[in-house]
């Protein structure tokens, strides 16, 4: 790297446009979406589709309710061709969905072009040519002149094959590539030429799509870029000014999203963004953007995850784990202070019960786009209290009183910082298991116990207890179970304790029911030792949860 | 998906500031930057980093220029704790680098904060809390009032621990959490309770983080946010504002860029944009974005692929192969035309010899970030015959002539359509060979061949030939080399062709030295042949170019 880029690299000149009215606009309805995955996402791909790929992304876009397709590049070989004249033989294409194909400006490609789709009920044929200074001189070696020619002479040859198969309705799209580093009045001309030569009407406009080709500038500058256009075409309402923005400066999203504020009526991209280097603006994030602001996007994304796994197998490229909406990791909290906000969200959600969504961290709800709950919250060594609490009661039905997550969290965070990773779903219970001795094999372990009710409400208690190895049969009596079972132990093994919080709750529903006891007992040293016991049996729950807080207490 | 979204989400409410100024600005200067990847990203990570991981990644942060660090929430575990001590006992911690830690306004964790780094000879201490109303509601059940205190007795604190502490010149972060989602007054208020408490001065500046801990809505409007803040704040000289911007949206890079063009001074964020959910915002990006700009980062990004390696160790999560600047796609083009267009620019940019870099579909050299121009072009079903060329060019030394450019262009289109993948230079090499007979066992090889000149210029040829197995000797007369060779087929083999094009050239430098021969050659039959001979004798070249044509000839 220089250590002055400014020798090498140029700042992009801003657009004069003091009364720019983007930045003040929202968007309220969906643009209209073009999926160019076929073409310019296929042509980026390593390995690009075969026929049976392009066909299966083919449906799924038109499952996914897209009503605009490029198919291809007709010209460019023979997979190419043979897919799209297959789309049409085999009439795969629906009538409410346009396909279209790119061409650029020769006679002999723009034929192709029309052959691979003659016959279609309808269809829209795309032409494009570079039209920038850098493309122009080292492209082209061409002055603006011969490269406005190039455009209306394709567009001539547009119209000619139109007329040469009448049986399909014909329509048009034009590209003046590399609009975003073009002088905006030179597209603007080209563009103007073109539609005069289409003969461009309210009732059959023009698709104007202006290219970021390559993202040269923050994307306030492609808004006013589109807003300098919109404005100054003559005849505005015979053109859909569409959008096409790649990503090399990371800024793709945005770019499109001012662009649509900034006027422009139609967005072309990919799904998951891919496409020539860095990729084409990402059409899922588009949509789902639109849609977490409440404005339906027309596409219906309801189950991510299986269109992540078409595109990944069509693309063999991966959809990053943080990919907004989509990727593996985007809803999944492992910060204490997220998990306890997010808990609490849902639980407010819950109650709240009015229509709006509005749980912390989520900016959509993970059911919506067909995703789990049970993803969102995840354990490691920075998780604290609320997110293991969490998913001991997603898991095991545990609803763990607030002083008992505090004391559990500490066994968790020596068991990540031990382990070194990622704690799962069995790894919390293990520990859990350990920590309160949940398992069998703990110091003072449950045989069978029995109770009586004496007079005046005294009740006792026989139990018989295994501890290390040893049975032994102790008995305690209290005005009632816990006080005579605390009485038992005092007699019995000399540990003293008493009952500083208890609480209990059925587990499940119908027959298979289990109940779990919490106590928190205070030993003589001062110190408070928790206990959990577990039980189809109410009262035997809550004798294990103290025999539990008496392991504690003997440490 | 819900049809109607608009039952559930809400659309995010604009700033009425009609006069906003950003829009009409640029970056001329890097902001500072903030590394939050050791907290941030840490904490987001399926396996946070241990300490080896964790130092690995501090030293990395340092050699590439970062001078403010955040090095974790030292009141999260041990792990945490443990390793910012060491940084400091160990001395670390470079004169000119600025560590800090994050902490929530609890007396606890912030006395732990200060432990974690008594001893440094400067830190900075970086207290939130969240104050949007979600969050007030639903997380802590508090009112503005509430909020406010809980940020004032953070800071009571802090001016209380940094007096307990002098021999570290402390410095001070505040974020109001959730900054993006709350009332812009309201954070302001806070924001300047904070500041009173702190005794910000234009001499000890307090850092004031604006996050957008969820992204919710178009870039736009988070500009908007800190244009108004930055304009509001009563004494903006005392604060350094800071923007920490998170990408649900897909669009962090974006906020991020148009916030320093509203006022921001300084960005947090993560390299490869790691972090909670979909991510903290992307540095490389944006300090790549301002270097192609031709402002300097002040980072040092000139060998990128190496930071990609030590990142996906130490998070142990990919950097996608699109991801700006970084992805190993993103300097590659499959496309025909792209190819012809960069071959042309790189031939442009040598022979211009100017400053500035203006190569088609490169934004940046990747020179500047230690990529090899090699990776650029490659080749699939879908790339044309300017993609072939440069890598027959930079692989073999081959100057292929446009004309044989194209002939060669269908069989690497068959041989791609074929195998239906990525070919690499091995394959399009292996196909150059069959295509023009190059290996061994064509229809025509050379043995030997005797020329001699005769009188009046006319020269004859004599070669041994091994055809179909069987040795023959043929014989030929004409004005030079070709045509007497061209002779001896025609006697020989009855095979009639005239030179309609001849080039050749050398391959590489010195004693090593190679000579390439092609010919185009009009056979009887009114098709063009092409033909192609290597050999370290320039003559036994051209005489093989015609063997190869005549070969295509043969059919």
């Amino acid at each position: 790297m220089l250590r002055d880029p400014s020798v090498k690299y140029r700042s992009f000149p801003t657009i004069d446009m003091p009364d720019r009215q983007w930045p003040s606009r929202t968007i309220t309805k969906a643009p209209r979406w073009l999926s160019t995955d076929m073409r310019d996402g296929n042509q980026a791909l390593i390995d690009p589709m075969n026929a049976e790929k392009k066909l299966r992304f083919f449906e799924m876009l038109v499952r996914l309710g897209f009503k605009e397709i490029e198919v291809g590049f007709p010209s460019a070989g023979a997979t190419e061709f043979d897919f799209i004249r297959s789309l049409v033989d085999a009439d795969r294409i629906p009538d409410d969905v346009f396909v279209q194909v790119l061409t650029q400006s020769r006679r002999d490609l723009i034929e192709k072009s029309f052959e691979s789709l003659a016959g279609a009920r309808t269809a829209v044929v795309h032409l494009y040519n570079a039209v920038s200074p850098a493309w122009r001189r080292i492209v082209f070696g061409m002055d603006r002149e011969g490269i406005k020619q190039i455009a209306i002479d394709g567009a001539n040859i547009l119209r000619e094959q139109a007329e040469k198969y009448p049986e399909t309705d014909w329509r048009f799209e034009y590209s003046p590539e590399t609009f975003s580093t073009a002088e905006l009045d030179f597209s603007l001309e080209v563009c103007e030429a073109v539609m005069d030569v289409l003969e461009a009407s309210p009732e059959r406009p023009v698709i104007l799509n202006l290219p970021a080709t390559v993202e040269a500038a923050t994307p306030n500058i492609y808004a006013d870029q589109i807003e300098w256009f919109c404005r100054n075409l003559t005849r505005r309402d015979s053109a859909i000014i569409s959008v096409h923005p790649h990503n090399d400066r990371g800024t793709g999203v945005a770019a499109a999203e001012l662009a649509v504020m900034a006027g422009a009526d139609r967005v072309e991209g990919c799904l998951f963004g891919n496409g020539e280097r860095t990729g084409n603006v990402d059409l899922v994030t588009l949509a789902l953007n639109l849609y977490t602001q409440g404005v339906d996007p027309g596409l219906d994304f309801s189950n991510v995850s299986e269109v992540v796994g078409t595109v990944e197998y069509c693309n063999q490229l991966p959809v990053h784990p943080r990919h907004p909406y989509a990727g593996e990791l985007v809803f999944t909290a492992f910060s204490g202070s997220h998990q306890d906000a997010i808990k609490k969200g849902f639980a407010a959600q819950a109650q709240r019960n009015d229509r709006y969504w509005d749980v912390p961290y989520l900016p959509i709800d993970p059911e919506d786009i067909g995703c789990s709950y049970e993803a969102v919250i995840r354990v490691n060594s920075q998780s604290g209290k609320g997110g293991v609490a969490w998913i001991l009661e997603q898991d095991k039905g545990l609803k763990l009183p607030k002083r008992l997550q505090a004391d559990f969290s500490r066994y968790v965070q020596e068991k990540a910082d031990a382990v070194s990773r990622e704690l799962n779903a069995a790894d919390i219970w293990e520990t859990f298991e350990a920590a309160y001795h949940l398992g069998g094999g703990q110091p003072f372990q449950l045989i069978d116990y029995r109770e009586d009710s004496g007079a005046g409400g005294a009740r006792s208690f026989v139990g018989r207890i295994l501890s290390d190895g040893q049975e032994q049969t102790v008995s305690g009596r209290g005005n009632g179970l816990l006080s005579s079972v605390l009485a038992a132990l005092r007699d019995g093994y000399g540990i003293e304790l008493e009952i500083a919080d208890y609480q209990e709750h059925a587990i499940g529903h119908g027959t298979d029911v289990q109940a779990a006891a919490y106590v928190e007992c205070k030993g003589c040293d001062g110190r408070n030792h928790f206990g959990v016991g577990i039980d189809t049996d109410v009262a035997t729950a809550s004798v294990k949860a103290i025999l539990s807080a008496a392991t504690a207490a003997r440490g």
